[in-house]
């Protein structure tokens, strides 16, 4: 018998995520704070829960794809939480981007109900969301992570194994390490070459068609020459996951320099009130931060 | 009639750029400080001159490809230089990658000598470079440069015009300072997701799978994994590049924080004798600044 | 009646201090988890209790002086761990350097003891410590720090009144967050004058001459010129301490961009092993770094 | 017979430094591009040469202080340049901060002329040139320079021996490096102080009651406190004595990421419009990338 799957979260990854899973004609259970957002799901198909533990109640597989560490805490451990409803029958799977320190205390604090943990962050934004494309991180124990393929396979073209419980979020970390990076970059060089005298079209177009050449910078790309920066992926999540980075990279020791620059601009766009916006619009920080003589 | 073209520096770069102009038939006399670098190109089928001067003197159209200022002063300035043999009716080609400001002041040394001065670095390196496939970033007489268009076509895929003399190099400079923080920051996150017991397959799987996927990290994937690094782009290149980057930033009012960072770990990778290795080796930087508790 | 004195850690700071109290003539009691410390303190009259708890109980005031959160974590909630003696009646200082925000969840978690719970780190190291010149950094109900002053002025030349609990640990960051950063900048600076033909007593005459000249300089003058680093302030408490600061930035929105390269300093020092040394040695971690063309 | 001694540039600090000559009793020339700004000299007995040559030619001793390389070479080189009318007989002296490089070449420039060159910046700003407290960093002839000495008196309190020409320079960087640090560290520290609670003037009294209280802080107390920033040294001259020390630290080097740190934040202050400034509004910057939310 096919397995019930419950998603918790609606966010512009999960409705896109959920989305999928109920086109495939899987049996989807779906829960968010604002129930508005399950709308469009409903009608495609979908039921709806009214509330986490419900959600787990009536679910084998409950999924999590929410703004982090404390919407998970707040979904699971609060009033009517989804933990009340797990057992040594269900799987629960975290697909949101948390530490990996986060990811550890949870899996000791869900150890007493025997609950199946899969600790699976995604890598990819809105876009690949959509399209069925993300590369799932997946952290736990092996063949458990093998047998959910059916699942993993609507959502995401790869599954990458990571290791045990913790190594799924830590591999994302790494991945979110260089996109912060790379996006920088892209900021950095087009605001140097807009200071310059270069068109920005020209710089884009010797990127294009050179080895740095990305779907990240064709994604960006009409952000950058429009000015308009909707959310894909938000600059504050960006900024929050840069400070976790920062944080693991203390603990184990790795020197991250670039990251901490990086993490520096986007706090302060933060600041400037960019957190809404995608984290593309780094290159507004820079900007705001240019000379005016 | 056929324009006769002279090529000066015969290094990584030049080597392969001379190469692909003789294959294709066209008319090519090299000059080299070391003639013994010349013997592949001579044998097939190119000429060989005795100094920079006669290089000049023998030829319509001269290109340059050599390590920076310095070098270019000297075969141009230097006794029995190039620049003994120009005139209005030749022209000269820098495709090495200098400082704009150089090209400004090269650009104001030659004018009474009423060359056709074009400023025209590429994008690329070695691999690039041997198979045609550079990208040109042209400064210059935009209609002169339309007209070169014959040799452009042989060394590289494209020919993006930048403005006037002094924007190629610019451009070359905007470029580097992407390609400089994106491999610091694969470097970063592969040092990172290492020290945190990923398995470095797994992450560069990762990559290679989501919308950072580029040449570039493809290109540089064995070294990083092999811990062996035959330069195709000297790092003590890139350390010059980026100095000259911060240098044009400072300049502009253009802030470049990750570059500052990325600049630090290039200079201590000279500093720890890595200047000759490719600048992929920044990952040994990291490596070497590992808290080793 | 005098009340009794309790005193629980005795390293490089705690003796120093509590040998205070205890030549002042107050009576003391100590506890240090390897009691062989206390042998200098005992033979000068203080008393040694066996477990934090029985110091507990034994005195009216405690004072903590330890490495950090976790030792202290252990001292007061361990087993025989102090926080069992506590009562109304009551005093616990905590005059150990840890983050804000431990100091906030420790008040509340000694709320229900009602014990009176001041928070009160000091500024200055080892010599200041000995000589009693310590600035005392003091936060919690103002009437009753005011009531200390028996105690404070013994240990301490000026007690400055930072606000409610919390704010002793606060001030205590934002004055470590300038130590770390002067100290670097000596550090550069001496560096750069070497690495550039300069005599290091040249340059120190200088600082010493003008208006940088500073007790800091002058107490590390003979490490720097003696390359011997004994630790008056162990390397790895000030990157300790550097880290809960960059966190307290984070979180509050200030920018602290030379924090952050200091911190790397620092990071990268404990790697290299020089953890144990005084945190002047950040110098050796410069050192390591220059380029040795 | 007593050496005549002529003076170029009157800011802020030639302006003091030539007043503490007059007062001495010493036969002073002075030249400033604005003759006004000699009004008060000329009063107090100087006499006013009418271009730089005349007061190189009616002189024994020629002392600079103006603000940067591009201002002493067109004073030394330009129409009526003081070059002109130099000898072996003569002296010049140039106090101005400048960069290493820029002394090196200026000495090889002067050797036809054979007149005797002084490196010799000065430690200290507005106030220790006001009162005759300046540390002078000389660098050149060792005997010549200790001849110097009933000049050098009048300006300030010490004159240390570099080594020979462009060191005098050198420790000017070495000493300007140190201030930027540590005056961004203050700033720093003050906002991360007030943007968590604490009252500034608690943070400064803790400071001054330490081991970092120095004459620098006392100095900037009150800009720090008012928010006026009237200029003792200008931000704009830090920022381009910064970008000199970066430079010159990268060609021997030597790690600085402190002050690249310090130079981003001040060139970011100049792009703020606080560039005529005192250094201290270093603060503002700071203030500026404060998160607001």
């Amino acid at each position: 018998m096919q397995p019930k799957i419950g998603f918790l979260g609606l966010g512009i990854m999960g409705a896109a995520m959920a989305g999928n899973l109920v086109k495939a004609g899987l049996p989807v259970t779906v829960y968010n704070r604002t129930p508005e957002k399950a709308a469009a799901l409903v009608a495609a198909g979908a039921r709806l829960a009214a509330t986490p533990l419900s959600l787990a109640e009536e679910t084998d597989i409950l999924l999590a794809m929410v703004t982090g560490p404390e919407a998970l805490d707040a979904l699971l451990w609060g009033e009517q939480g989804a933990a009340g409803g797990f057992s040594a029958a269900k799987t629960f799977i975290n697909m949101s981007s948390v530490p990996p320190r986060y990811t550890l205390n949870l899996a000791e604090e869900l150890a007493p109900l025997e609950v199946t943990f899969i600790d699976a962050p995604v890598s990819g934004t809105k876009k690949p969301a959509e399209e069925g494309k993300l590369v799932i991180l997946a952290g736990g124990d092996r063949d458990k992570i093998a047998a959910l393929a059916p699942i993993f396979q609507v959502l995401g073209q790869k599954v990458v194994y990571c290791g045990p419980v913790g190594q799924g979020s830590m591999m994302k970390m790494a991945i979110n390490l260089l996109l912060g990076v790379m996006m920088t970059g892209l900021a950095e060089s087009l605001n140097f070459a807009q200071k310059n005298g270069l068109a920005p079209e020209a710089l884009l177009e010797v990127i294009a068609a050179g080895a740095m050449n990305c779907g990240l910078f064709q994604m960006k790309k009409e952000m950058l020459l429009t000015a308009d920066y909707p959310p894909n992926f938000p600059l504050k999540h960006m900024t929050k996951d840069l400070k976790f980075i920062i944080d693991t990279a203390y603990d184990s020791g790795a020197p991250v320099p670039a990251a901490h620059a990086v993490l520096q601009l986007f706090r302060a766009g933060v600041g400037f009130r960019l957190g809404d916006e995608d984290f593309a619009a780094v290159y507004k920080v820079l900007e705001h931060m240019n000379s005016r003589e």
